[in-house]
């Protein structure tokens, strides 16, 4: 095909995944399934038909002849918004082959998105490529959104993009944190990405699409948020990244399921932990208690769990050194056997330590030397040193 | 053997073993090793004179002349201390099993105790047959310290014993929090018994002892405090116990390195999570990220990670008769001093029941545990008991 024909071959398609869609309640498995047999063109126009297998006609029967495609295009592109499709480039295709893989093992509910609407100058395959989820608690505390925007900051500052749900508390502490750092962060919602919810963060939003991230949303224009939209949403942001950090949850919450759902898609899961009186971190300690999750405290723990994201760095805390560290058990045991004050014989020590008095008269010399002890007139005494070699 | 014959052998094999306990600086693998083969008396007189293998003449070389054994059991007495040897029925041989394997696979520095110096009222074999231990940071702030207490009172009010360290901070607070249950607790040390260390801790030391818990020590009378000895202490806190649970440590800790220790002896090592930015959870958190500790954060948890502390099993004996059938001698008798509704104290109750009052002290809390005892405020009383276990 010449360039103008695949271009119109793709439009053809993004046209067809437009109505596609639109057309069944996310996630539809049967109707995936089908797209892929049949391709998106023939696929639409036999859903449009009804000539299609009942799974599929059942799942796509209350909407199919509601066909908005052209309208939904050009309501987005006014908003900003395109649909990426997976004909695109910039489609995620590598991450979200864990959805169809998870669906093939018989993981429920994880079927894969038929396009995705974007809104942002961020290209999304390459957001995806290597990134990090953060969710959490809409309740958080100021323990959990400091460590939100602290886990956002940090990882933008390493060049790793930062998916969350955009909600209040957590995930826009962890939006901001990546602003912040002037990295990229991709907003994934329940609703249409031009519903502007929740309505607090639509500045939030806004500053996302316009500083190199992304908005994300399944849903076309309009539509609006539900709680089991929420639900099939967390599966788009377990899936477009490598891992997901959970920062604050109850013991039921969202973030949990997000966590869940990363683990059954084979993606790293890890949680913060917090005071253990607090409800907030409740989800938190029974996802590490129960194994599902890798305990993380700081953005290097995070890039080590997740491991992709290129050497790990220096500790930034080393560990604290003591003087006595540098000796050998034995001349521990000799060295804790002197007093600061007062003299010691060879014998004396070998008694208080339990080392022989030939090895005490060996190593009494070696710490002379190395500044532990001091011989004066009434015997060994220790020298109680403040700095390490 | 005849009663009395049977009681001068022991007597014989705890002042050889007084004195070896005091010859070598615990842990002594090959000391243990030969009065395994030979037996406490025949290796005590041999190490006297020189009479032993290359190995042990080195662990016992610098202190083989002292023998202090007759002024050492002399001086504890006085301090209401006795020393429990293997031969005794006290000696808690199945969880101090856990050294000997673990030495015989290879790890260092877990050699079993020769003997253990033992203050207070506490049978040690009891004790430990389903404790958990509760260690953490000297310089604890009020979340650990608060958690640690929480945690010893809660194992205390389900009969479980609390074992710890006796140090300030985590350690002391569990101590307290089983004592304010009114349940047993042990404190093991790093010194000997009598020392009073920390000095803060003496009188809680003596609240321990005298409250039907146990101040225990592998150091002969007046062997001070040293850095070492902690590090070797920490290994009878973690053979003692089912499990350890680590609340609060630093990255470089004795507590972490109690909970390594409980790992390599196979017991259960747990470790209470905090605030990611406290460095004094810090340790808690490498624990837990390593997969070397599960995180737990209540008594619940606690007891359902350890496993053991469910209803205690039915006896597989056939039933006694009378309640009384399951006493042993000697317990029966103590049992017989006591009357239903006065308080009498063990003193009272030894001249009673023409028995020891050091055996009275250690049978009353047995007899309490089984339900045939209870301890007022005017002194023990018995519990006619209508039906057997």
């Amino acid at each position: 095909m010449t360039a103008i024909a695949t271009r119109q071959a793709v439009d053809e398609q993004r046209l067809a995944r437009a109505y596609l869609v639109r057309v069944a309640e996310p996630p539809a498995p049967a109707l995936v399934a089908f797209v892929g047999e049949r391709g998106p063109v023939e696929a639409a126009a036999r859903v449009r038909s009804g000539d299609c297998p009942e799974k599929v006609r059942r799942e796509t029967a209350a909407r199919r002849e509601v066909d908005l495609a052209e309208r939904d295009l050009e309501t987005a592109a006014k908003a900003g918004t395109r649909l990426v499709v997976p004909e695109d480039e910039e489609w995620p295709a590598w991450p979200l082959l864990s959805l169809a893989v998870a669906t093939g093992r018989g993981v429920e509910n994880v079927a894969s998105p038929l396009a995705l609407w974007v809104r942002g100058e961020a290209n999304l395959a390459q957001a995806a490529d290597r990134a990090v989820a953060v969710v959490g608690a809409r309740l958080a505390t100021n323990y959990g959104e400091h460590h939100a925007a602290e886990l956002g900051h940090g990882l933008a500052t390493r060049g790793v993009p930062v998916f969350s749900g955009a909600a209040l508390g957590i995930d826009g502490a962890a939006h901001r944190g990546a602003l912040s750092a002037g990295g990229v962060t991709v907003a994934v919602l329940g609703c249409a990405a031009d519903v502007g919810y929740p309505a607090g963060h639509i500045d939030l939003l806004n500053r996302i699409a316009e500083n190199g991230g992304a908005v994300v949303s399944e849903y076309a224009p309009g539509t609006p948020p539900a709680r089991h939209r929420f639900l099939v949403r967390n599966r788009l942001i377990a899936a477009l990244t490598d891992g997901t950090v959970v920062i604050e949850a109850g013991i039921r919450s969202g973030a949990r399921n997000t966590a869940t759902t990363a683990g059954a898609l084979g993606k790293v899961v890890m949680a913060l932990p917090g005071p253990v009186q607090s409800g907030n971190s409740a989800g938190c300690h029974a996802l590490i208690r129960d194994c599902k999750a890798t305990l993380v405290t700081s953005v290097d723990e995070v890039v080590d769990t997740v491991g992709r994201f290129g050497p790990a760095p220096e500790p930034e805390n080393p560990r604290p050194r003591r003087p006595t560290d540098v000796l050998a058990p034995e001349a521990l045991r000799v060295y804790e056997a002197l007093l600061p004050r007062a003299g010691r014989s060879a014998e004396e020590v070998a008694t208080a330590a339990g080392v022989p008095v030939d090895r005490v008269r060996a190593v009494l010399p070696e710490l002379e030397l190395d500044g532990f002890t001091v011989r004066g007139d009434t015997g060994w005494r220790r020298i109680t040193r403040s700095a390490p070699r």
